[in-house]
């Protein structure tokens, strides 16, 4: 089922292509033999999908849309003082090519007016012949990613029409804007001017635009994304020649337009789209560039600033302890402690971007409700960026709740994502569930128990046990086998035959789902038991196999008891067999109420 | 725990507080009168909180920062053709009083120059003196939040001293962009630049403009969503007189300053901003006020163009029916039918803002993975807002996935909401489980099973007697006692001694958990069952009481047995007490797994 994008584009190419207005640039003999039917769209979003409709993979020069990129190189290269000393960021209100500086400072008005871009381009040190364009077209590459090369054509036709530009350099150097060579800045920038590109190249430029910076296919960095911000709004007000305002009104996104045709335009977060087809307006934008840009912001409602980015659904869900527990198994004593404490746990599950007021909103819900609150559990695994006006916010967020005797524990990657930019949260888990665990632990007051090893617990503290007489229990422990196993020991195996069940005496063992069916080692941790926890306790309901493995997190002590040996003392002791089947439903049943709980808070 | 916004106000105010450079506008009279020292700062949010600092209650005139809100007015009033025949969007680079206007239309350069502005406010139709003012009062008082009065003093003021003014005016009518009484336009223009307002005022002003125009507090429309976006395009470029390039580039935000000192910034979807200080730069804007606004901007990085608004979190998470499941209790012969079905169910999650890119994003995720499903669940329950470019793609989604045999479903509130915009998707429910089960049933080819009334299922297909023979069945059938109840009857109630346990013979009944402590009547489906399954069988676990009532959907028929007479089955008949109780504790088990499956995919 194909995008609904392609279908959209299909619709506008057949809407404007009948459109002949305007006509093809002739001021550069090369340019006027393009054709003027030519009409490609494509649009290519930040994850990396690119959609393309009509003439999409034909070669043309990137003429001015060269300028923003080369505006973001000069800002890497010299900061934003030493270029803006040079150049402007103001609309003229002027023709591209015109030959006018801002009268108070000197400075051409901006760097999408031939004199500005010039400087900017001159604003790239070079050391020897060749070199700046080089960088240029490497830069460029990056942004497009792939390898773009110069159309010696257009370049050679560039240079023998290039008077006027020269002379643009020759009066910037005439105002101090530009102390290079002026011949070969001009012939560089004639070459910035002449590399060749596709229209899907140019949408994918937009999305590296829109993807702050990271070409979303190669991963790849162009330009660093505080730049990003400069490039975009120096498009926005100059962009499309002396239409800025109309521009911004209409279609509502940073834009550029080169004489060959092409036009290339941005909304930041989501697309580039790219437009080329070759007969120019008035002004030099591209008219089918101009009409399907418009059409597509219209239609798509891609204007700037006719969304609303929406701050309300950052906090995915608050849960307290009560609703939500580890995968650790507790005695039913051990339950009761953690029962009367559980709502000491909050737990905040954020989603989305983290910027400031994403963050700020963060920071609001979980001061609301901080009544008996003593672990704040903050959960970044659906966070997909997070800014540094947000860590700034909720680093002085975990400090507060810190200095009011309470611990922030956060659940996200520790290893170069959010965990490591978090300054002020101490403890910081990779899994909801391990830092429950953790949570339930602290309020227990058991950190990490220690193994015993010769400390057996009696088999009277099992629950699955409960109510029977000392004959009983007399029978079962003559009937057990224990034994001490090492850490890592798999007790029990998925698939295994179940004809027995355990009692964990002492140590600590987990139940693992393995995810792999061809034995490729990840697993899922389902649950971890301490001592008193029975397990393996399904194959009491005639379940044939094992259905997850049971590993020993550290030195343990485990009774087992056959299913053979069960049987015969049910026969022997009648009440063996109602008690424990009762206990075991009980059990069931408990463990289940608490599922729905949890199945009812997560759903909600 | 304050916000962190307040602190980071407070900071800015200290800041910025001693710089005494600019001058206090003297032109008006009463304006010169203002104190220097004045300065105030406060943020709204688009949730309808409000942070300020220093004196952000103090009332000032919100002079032309009167003129965007009148724009949206006439926008309104007139449609954008007829107001962009009158008054045009470029900057003008011209200081805001000035006497020019577009050489090739005549129209004025934009309606933040006072030209414009006086032109936009004659397009305001007023059939009698002070109609316009009045509405004009009227929507202010929308866009605030509370009723605004002129300033009467400084109303006679700007009379006194007008005369540039009514000098543009008649120049507009010279050129046929207005045609209205000259002197009764310049008065209401007179009277809007003359509305008193506070800081918190502006701020509110703003968070309406970023809250798509609807006031977060009152929750009153100051104005269309279509038209907040002109009106934030022309404060983009023109707002901030001859500085527009700049602004946008260093500040970037649409705003909008007034000569008495205010300045009003907003971030779509996030904030309103408002600062007062009376003294002005050259350009005529508050010196503080920009700073602060700068400030503001770098430091909580709200540049427009600065933040990529993340399309990757849009579908919140993807569920197949074998991770999912209704709370309907279904007999083992179904959970045999529906194992080998329920990956027909494909439930989808959204959440966050629809908009293009992000429905685009749904279409693409949605369709990615049509392996064996048969009905697609779209859960909008978290989605905040949807627009009408989303709408489209999620209707052109529906109608191809109809169109290849699938059905679609849907969750989201019906009256109002969502549900009302969607026309490809025939069966909306408020809620996934009640969804979910409806899916389950389609999967069982039982849409909806009559009510038989006379037809009784027969006890050897309940799973909980599974196993038992002859001679017990028929002993039970002795013990138990049969019954007919209508529609609505509440079999077991909350709280009451658990003393027996039913088998539903046929008909349906809900288990519902009250919500209401004081018997408000609200209460949460946790169960439905169908005939074939038992119920109330905790009693057998010596449960003291029943934790959920047992409604009777439809009319039922059910048999009950008391645990006294199950007590003596099982004195008579042992297997009684090992075989039912094995399978409870075998059910329960199932349900267990089953609930784990959910907590995990949910939990995800």
């Amino acid at each position: 089922m194909p995008s609904p994008l392609v279908e959209i584009l299909q619709r506008v190419h057949r809407e404007f292509a009948p459109n002949t207005d305007g006509e093809v640039a002739t001021y550069i003999p090369e340019l006027g033999r393009a054709d003027p039917n030519t009409f490609g769209i494509a649009v290519a979003t930040v994850d990396g999908e690119v959609f393309s409709v009509g003439d999409a993979t034909q070669m043309f020069t990137i003429q001015s849309i060269s300028k923003p990129l080369v505006y973001g190189m000069a800002l890497e290269e010299r900061g934003k003082d030493a270029v803006l000393a040079h150049v402007g960021v103001e609309p003229s209100g002027n023709p591209f090519n015109s030959v006018s500086v801002d009268p108070r400072t000197s400075r051409p008005f901006n760097p999408m007016v031939n004199a500005g871009a010039i400087v900017t381009t001159a604003l790239l040190d070079a050391t020897e012949p060749g070199e700046r364009l080089a960088r240029i077209l490497e830069t460029f590459g990056d942004f497009a990613g792939r390898e773009l090369v110069v159309d010696d054509h257009v370049l050679a036709s560039e240079r023998a029409t290039g008077d006027r530009n020269r002379a643009l350099a020759w009066l910037m150097r005439s105002f101090g804007m530009l102390e290079n060579d002026v011949h070969e800045v001009v012939d560089d920038y004639f070459g910035q001017c002449s590399v060749l590109v596709t229209c899907r190249d140019l949408a994918m430029i937009g999305a590296t635009l829109a993807n702050d910076g990271e070409n979303p296919l190669t991963g790849r960095r162009a330009i660093d994304p505080q730049h990003v911000t400069s490039v975009l709004s120096v498009m926005s007000t100059c962009g499309m020649y002396d239409n800025a305002g109309e521009w911004l009104y209409n279609v509502g996104l940073p834009a550029k337009s080169g004489v060959a045709g092409g036009v290339l335009a941005v909304l930041p977060g989501q697309f580039g789209i790219a437009v080329f087809s070759p007969p120019l307006d008035e002004q030099g934008n591209s008219v089918r560039g101009v009409q399907a840009c418009e059409r597509l912001s219209h239609e798509l409602r891609l204007h700037l600033l006719g969304r609303s980015a929406g701050i309300r659904s950052v906090v995915r869900r608050t849960l307290r302890g009560d609703d939500l527990r580890s995968n650790r198994v507790r005695t039913l004593s051990q339950e009761d402690v953690l029962a009367a404490r559980r709502r000491a746990i909050c737990l905040h599950e954020l989603q989305g971007d983290l910027f400031f007021a994403t963050a700020e909103k963060v920071h609001r819900e979980v001061v609301t409700d901080l009544d008996q609150v003593e672990i704040v559990v903050i959960d970044f695994t659906h966070v997909s960026s997070i800014d540094e006006a947000a860590l700034s916010v909720l680093d002085g967020l975990a400090a507060k709740l810190t200095e009011s005797g309470r611990t922030v524990v956060a659940v996200c990657e520790a290893d170069g994502g959010i965990g490591s930019k978090l300054t002020q949260t101490e403890t910081i888990f990779v899994d909801a569930d391990v830092a429950l665990e953790w949570c339930e632990d602290r309020l227990l007051g058991q950190v990490s128990a220690a193994p015993t090893g010769d400390m057996h617990a009696e088999l009277e503290r099992f629950d699955l046990l409960d109510g029977l007489g000392d004959a009983e229990l007399a029978a079962i422990e003559r009937a057990i086998d224990v034994r001490s196993v090492e850490a890592g020991t798999v007790v029990i195996r998925e698939g295994q035959d179940a004809d027995e069940l355990f009692f964990l005496l002492a140590g600590r063992i987990s139940v693992m789902l393995p995810l792999d069916a061809d034995g490729g080692g990840r697993s899922r941790r389902l649950a971890t038991l301490g001592s008193g926890i029975a397990f393996g306790e399904m194959a009491m309901l005639d379940e044939a196999r094992r259905s997850a493995d049971v590993v020993c997190d550290e030195r343990s002590t485990i009774a087992s008891l056959s299913l053979t040996s069960l049987q015969q003392l049910e026969a022997t002791y009648p009440a063996i067999g109602h008690t424990v089947r009762t206990n075991l439903a009980r059990l069931l049943a408990r463990r289940l109420r608490s599922a729905n709980a949890q199945i009812r808070a997560l759903a909600r």
